[in-house]
């Protein structure tokens, strides 16, 4: 998780939301990532899909022995990904600034650990804080 | 649909797998695309994916006022996106070569046509036919 916490640290550098991911395979990164809707004006490009391009394509018996940590819970999107790709686990940051579909991941099987920390629900409020303007653009794309 | 074909075939063209998918507000197209999964070696440029990328960032207002046309069912990681960003109706060209998770997407309240057309049933029966190990491939990424 430190390794995602950093990836969110560099997307804050680069003026961007402070969300990273990571995926690990026999206890291995092989793929990292940051949120770079800001960065790179776009829609797609959320932590846990930019890590998972990152990563390559790999194969599918590659996937299903991954963990992706996040530093916070997976939206609808990025659910979406972890299912279609069969990821086993993730382990998130945090939930509280926003819940993605967890009990939809659930029910199709995948592990799902919230390690709740301080340090990713203060990286994102303090973003939030002060940037109330972007922060509410994004969200008024999604509600 | 027939500009979702065009994209498909315009992916055919380029050596890519041939699914295509506009976006359209007020009977205007304000987004097109077609899976790039070959030609940007992505996991994530999907024909619906690239499609909502291309259209920019949109507000909320605008998602909810779109319908998603897309030669192919779309799967769990578009989906995910259709449901991200609340657009309301998808029309599917068939849903015989791959389909996605339908039920999941009309039980959170989009709503779903399938044209069941001949066309795009025969363009991806074609491609599979001529590239069975590149297709085969891609199948063993998700399943």
């Amino acid at each position: 998780m430190n390794e995602a916490i950093i990836e969110a640290k560099k997307s804050l550098k680069e003026g961007g939301i402070p969300i990273g991911a990571v995926l690990v395979e026999n206890e291995e990164i092989i793929g990292r990532g940051h949120n770079r809707l800001l960065q790179k004006d776009s829609s797609i490009l959320h932590g846990e899909m930019d890590c998972i391009e990152n990563a390559g394509k790999l194969k599918g018996e590659d996937y299903k022995r991954c963990i992706l940590y996040t530093t916070l819970s997976p939206c609808e999107m990025c659910s979406g990904t972890i299912l279609l790709y069969k990821i086993p686990k993730v382990v998130m940051g945090e939930n509280k600034t926003l819940k993605g579909p967890e009990d939809y991941l659930k029910e199709n099987g995948v592990e799902l650990i919230n390690l709740d920390l301080k340090e990713c629900k203060d990286i994102m409020k303090e973003f939030i804080k002060r940037n109330p303007e972007i922060w509410d653009a994004e969200i008024d794309r999604v509600i």
